[in-house]
């Protein structure tokens, strides 16, 4: 809400960088972006979801985003466009850039002599660069971030505080690791004889693509032969689990919280619902959404959108509800025991 | 079990202080708290469900506590109170005090010059405390815990080992973070352009209030436009997703696994069971309870129980009721079906 | 993919070690167990799920091991053995076997003079070894682990990056801990009074036993009053939550995601799938196997399979037949109604 020392851009300005149409005064000047119910008038908002017209109506925001159908619902100074989300991102992206990384190496960083970090990366306290590692052009490792032996990653990474990457794994350019994340930790490979489990070694390795951001602490595990693969521009949110030798499509998204057990491959520009379960040595299609809460036990191989919620209700409905679950079947026997019982009568009558 | 070293306490001594009528004999000391199963002569157990009133007729405790109707139950000395949970807990936390924070910082901490740490604070090895950094008074971090620059907390905070905070978080006091907590990072926020997902700057932080306590590895994401924000004495298990922009009201208590999607609000005293999931853009009410492994895709307007649990079942008994879910629908329409063939047949029939 | 410096091994020197019968040239040598998919001629493949056969017949691998009923299936040269996947598992252990432990101590660990670190140890930087810990032979602790005091681990361990241990934890030998496991913070232990939580103290410990495998940012909460266990042999994956005064049986496998809440006891060799959830103070026999996503709300007392997941379909089939959930005990009253109404109309007939 501090209003002094950032840059402010007026409305014209605006359109000319990122186009659309000003509708009203176009000399009105912004600093930041806002939600339409907490803007004040140095701020721009946006308007895509018809359920907040009255967030709308009641905004103090100094201007909005709007799109052609909305262009009437305000009178404040607004610029009207195809895609006012999207064009918030854009223009939140110019108002907040991520923060610049400074060449720089902490004293305290142990960095193995036969590793190569570019002069231009920025390297945190307490971090442990292994042996063979690559770090590629301004790319940051927070504080406590430790990197095994051989570990790859490209240009202008930020590699968060306390993220763990095991040897051999290799990251693209611009990915985004938030704290916590481990990569390429062993799989759960198991085979029991004699009544013991014996460890499989975990010999592949995660291949993470350009433009991926993994959220805090998720798991992505390395492959038991083949590698584990998360292609470019993949977005995980937090705490989600990947097994070994999975493979996620280009552009997918997954919410937080969401499993994914070994092997089982996820097309491209699928979306994927927080603490949705899928099993493993499956395969899902491209554009298939899962719905959030969604437990995924075969495959899916057609675009659309798979739910499997049981539905929420106060308790004591549920319990009366729920516990003839249990019968469904014998339900089912006695509905067609009517019908034939039923149909009998009827023939009897005619 | 080592009963060397520690000071005891009579039921004298502990009545005294604590409240409640002992019954048998006051003389009787005890130096810590134990399950009425493990519990020893020198020890005191406590029983309030009744479901293990044959573990409080077996039980080798020097002591019990009990409520009035359980007065009887035992010819063990005991001490009669109302709440004998509560009273346990307060008895405790008595013969077990948190470790006092010592005053002082290990020279392997890394702390900004610019950060202002209160010289009563305990910071750990390997510690970063970022720019412009402030910790109050008798806060302990342990080694390894990262926070960013501008990050506050609070006096009398315990932050366990590996902690990660992001920049400009604000953290109340007597609050407890466990180890692998990630406080602010990068909510889950993407608008797709032309086929790529884009990034929404997350320019929000993380409010935590007085007198809260966040599990192991669980994360609160950072506020997209506005604050993340978690009221005083709310209580957080491991491993709890929240996403950004949530409010998760005074004192309610969320147990592990549960993930809660961005901009929901949750209200004060709720509770909500282990791996629970809710939805997005939601408001719960005050005092709203949600069983474990629920699902909550809706708002929650009054308070009351909510489950939506599918019921377990051998897994032949399930495959056999479980396909039938599939054909509910129909099933219903047979039902309809039968009562409109049946009115007809009763009709004709008079 | 590269060929060279690996040793390789003959068919006949591998039977000669390991077992089974060569059928075909036992002098083809082979470096490296492969995927029937990936592999070239200088791997070995393995076969042993049927649905699998297409991939043995294109396989390129230079050998097979495939037991008796798949003897004939392939004109490779194979091992014909009685487990083909436990085979595998031998070999590729030792083809692969675990990187060797070089006794050292990272200038930049801080161990606590009182603790005790076997001298054969490896401990990597910015370790922290709390006071009286003891660490017993070839273990390998990892860079930024931190143990706090009068932890005990055993032999041969592997402790990777970023583990945090509480104090008094003990842990046997030949026991890895991923990347971000936390073991021992405190149990979610509350009691209400007032309109305030209060915190009860944990003071028991967790005991992990000889051969236990913990997944990446798994977390495992110590006791209570008494401990929490985890038998020898039990194998846990990414990201599962243990309560405090839980007790896993020994050789028990948990996939990853699992939530167990406090005071559970699970037996010996349970199967327990990914994202299951299962509730406190229950007990789960030996033997029993639990279905991925399926929420175990009671005791399993007897040994068998158990399932709770509502069927996944369509979104549009989903809200059609879900929707007839809130209404299953009226339609079961409805059939009630329908068959008594139909047998006063067979009765009158008649």
């Amino acid at each position: 809400m501090d209003t002094s020392g950032r840059p402010t851009f007026s409305l014209k300005e605006i359109a000319e960088r990122f186009g659309g149409e000003v509708i009203g005064d176009a000399a009105v000047r912004v600093e930041q972006v806002a939600t339409l119910e907490a803007a004040q008038p140095h701020h721009i908002a946006f308007f895509s979801n018809p359920r907040y017209r009255r967030l709308l109506e009641q905004t103090r925001a100094g201007a909005v985003l709007v799109n052609g159908e909305a262009a009437g619902a305000t009178s404040r100074p607004r610029i009207v466009c195809e895609d006012p989300y999207a064009y918030f991102a854009r223009l939140s992206t110019f108002l907040n850039p991520p923060e610049e990384v400074i060449a720089a190496t902490h004293p305290d960083a142990d960095i193995h002599p036969t590793a190569s970090v570019d002069p231009s990366c920025c390297i945190g306290a307490f971090v442990v660069i292994g042996a063979g590692a690559v770090i590629g052009p301004r790319t940051l490792i927070q504080s406590g971030a430790i990197l095994g032996a051989h570990v790859k990653i490209g240009a202008d990474c930020r590699i968060y505080a306390n993220v763990s990457i095991y040897q051999g794994c290799l990251i693209g350019d611009r990915v985004i690791l938030h704290s916590g994340v481990v990569i390429g930790a062993d799989g759960f490979g198991l085979a029991m004889e004699a009544g013991r489990w014996r460890k499989i070694p975990q010999i592949g390795r995660v291949l993470i693509g350009d433009d991926v951001e993994v959220g805090a602490n998720t798991t992505i595990d390395r492959g038991a032969l083949d590698d584990t693969v998360i292609e470019e521009g993949v977005k995980l949110d937090n705490q989600i689990q990947i097994g070994h030798n999975c493979r996620i499509g280009a552009h997918t998204a997954i919410a937080g919280c969401v499993g994914i057990a070994g092997s089982t491959r996820i097309g491209r520009y699928c979306r994927i619902g927080g603490s949705a379960m899928i099993g493993g040595h499956l395969e899902i299609v491209d554009n298939v959404e899962i719905s959030g809460a969604t437990t995924v036990p075969k495959s899916l191989l057609r675009p659309g959108t798979d739910t499997s919620v049981f539905p929420v209700a106060l308790h004591q409905d549920w319990l009366k509800n729920a516990s003839h679950i249990r019968h469904l079947s014998s339900l089912a026997a006695r509905i067609r025991e009517l019908e034939s019982r039923l149909a009998e009568l009827e023939r009897k009558r005619t």
